[in-house]
């Protein structure tokens, strides 16, 4: 890995981190739970990708992004005090860098140890979303990735560019830094405008059905 | 792979990514969201199958998976217009169908790799249910696996009816029709005549304990 | 493995297999769910723990850990009948003490396999929390390890602590009775005096964002 790339994903890890430290605060969790969930989401997605790729995890040959994690954690936690108010935006806006940044670079990864082109797409899609989405998913939220504007389509466009860019000649970094700015400004766009796709709508019939017994289990 | 596991496979994959973007519908994702749905529905459990027998992850190594569920997404979201009011139902049979192809492939491709029996039949269980699991953790409800009548049943039903053909002498197309239809049928029985096993239930002694002073947080 | 760690480590599985069945008959589960949510509590940590070293998983090596878990499941729901009332502390011991046995044969496995310290401890943490949190996602609460006091700190603590003592030239057995001890006390002590770290906590700025238009979607 080139400097340059070394650079870029200590950033996406660490603005991952951030954006899981920030989730943790509106929860009130406690110094290590904000630890956990700093964590997982940024490892998450990366972690995914190298155990299907059955490539070595990133964070067990290089311990060193473990620090950067807690670092961050404690550096949210110690900075960040109570009378500060955090608009939510903040925690968009990390996560969108994140999402940027491990879309290509995750894409990269894949492409770079002869993963098919789709399959580097998706990979590199899993990358970007899949901290976000285990982040959400242990606070029982809906993940960013079902309910926020151009969020899958940021980090599908994010891959895509670079692999074409890749084949058009350009040299990684270049390729990686229009593709992440692409991804980037197509989602912080969508954030800021409220720009989003036409929604996908199932009207329900009116059920006959027995209603459940079960107790305290949301249905369908 | 014969030709007809192949197609029993593609057929798999076609009806779990239907149940993903049927259910996005009810959510009213846009068309990324539907994809992203469809695709984890469809994969999530054949991945985390190969990912635990440390095989090549299947749509890795053959990536026409990924073009199949894109494919369905975008049918789905072609065919199914708004007024035409889709019966919860549908969902339904479309996750009874994946659970029952699913459990029976991933007991033989485990079996296939070696697995010893059980291990062969909680592998093909995993691959039945997990991608529908994901569907439901994504979108905040209680999977199907925990509160709809015989469930696993089926999928454990499926994989071990496969075995026992198997060792009876059957040829693997025979017995995999055999166990399919088997676990299909019970499956489909128990969503049309609400057929249940009798549940186990803990009733809570009334507690003592402290009010939690989380907000937002949801007590067991 | 010596017989101690042997005996050890089946002792985590069948308090964890507990935790998901006493789970499971909050949420009135069929017998099959009952299994599901006993198995996935059980061996989710260690599943994980294996995936990411890139060993063998150790319940496909090792199929006796299944019958364990199934006997347990089964035991758990003849033993305890409706009218004797379970009160919710069974279900935070049972956790508890996998919490702690996990935690220190988890950072004893990677450390054994070859894992750098800081790697060691975070998939024994791994180990110890992981299974609980996936048995609390499909359950659709928010996990232990977010709300409840001194968890992630508990599962650390043992980690660390056995890598100290096994440094200060302890024996194995030895290093690993004080660790999981400590731990296990630690987590005692946190449920029944509710001790419990200073919270981190933001408050969020009264939002101007327009309000969402999805339907059934819950808002960070």
């Amino acid at each position: 890995m080139n400097e340059f790339l070394f650079y870029l994903d200590i950033f996406g890890i660490i603005v991952f981190a951030l954006s899981g430290a920030l989730m943790a605060g509106r929860y009130q969790l406690d110094p290590f739970g904000v630890v956990v969930l700093a964590s997982v989401t940024a490892v998450g997605g990366g972690t995914i990708r190298d155990v299907i790729l059955q490539t070595p995890v990133f964070w067990v040959v290089k311990p060193y992004y473990l620090y950067v994690i807690l670092a961050t954690a404690v550096l949210t936690i110690v900075l960040i005090r109570q009378p500060k108010r955090i608009p939510k935006r903040f925690l968009l806006i990390a996560d969108a860098l994140g999402l940027a940044l491990f879309a290509v670079l995750g894409t990269q990864k894949a492409l770079y140890l002869g993963a098919p082109i789709p399959v580097a797409v998706v990979l590199g899609t899993i990358t970007g979303v899949a901290g976000g989405m285990i982040r959400d998913v242990l606070c029982n939220v809906i993940p960013m990735i079902l309910r926020e504007e151009i969020y899958a389509l940021a980090a599908m466009l994010g891959g895509s560019l670079f692999i074409l860019l890749h084949w058009l000649g350009w040299s990684d970094n270049h390729a990686m830094i229009a593709s992440i700015s692409a991804a980037l400004i197509l989602r912080l766009a969508a954030i800021y405008w409220h720009v989003s796709l036409p929604a996908f709508h199932i009207v329900e019939k009116p059920s006959k059905e027995k209603p459940s017994k079960e107790k305290g289990i949301e249905k369908i």
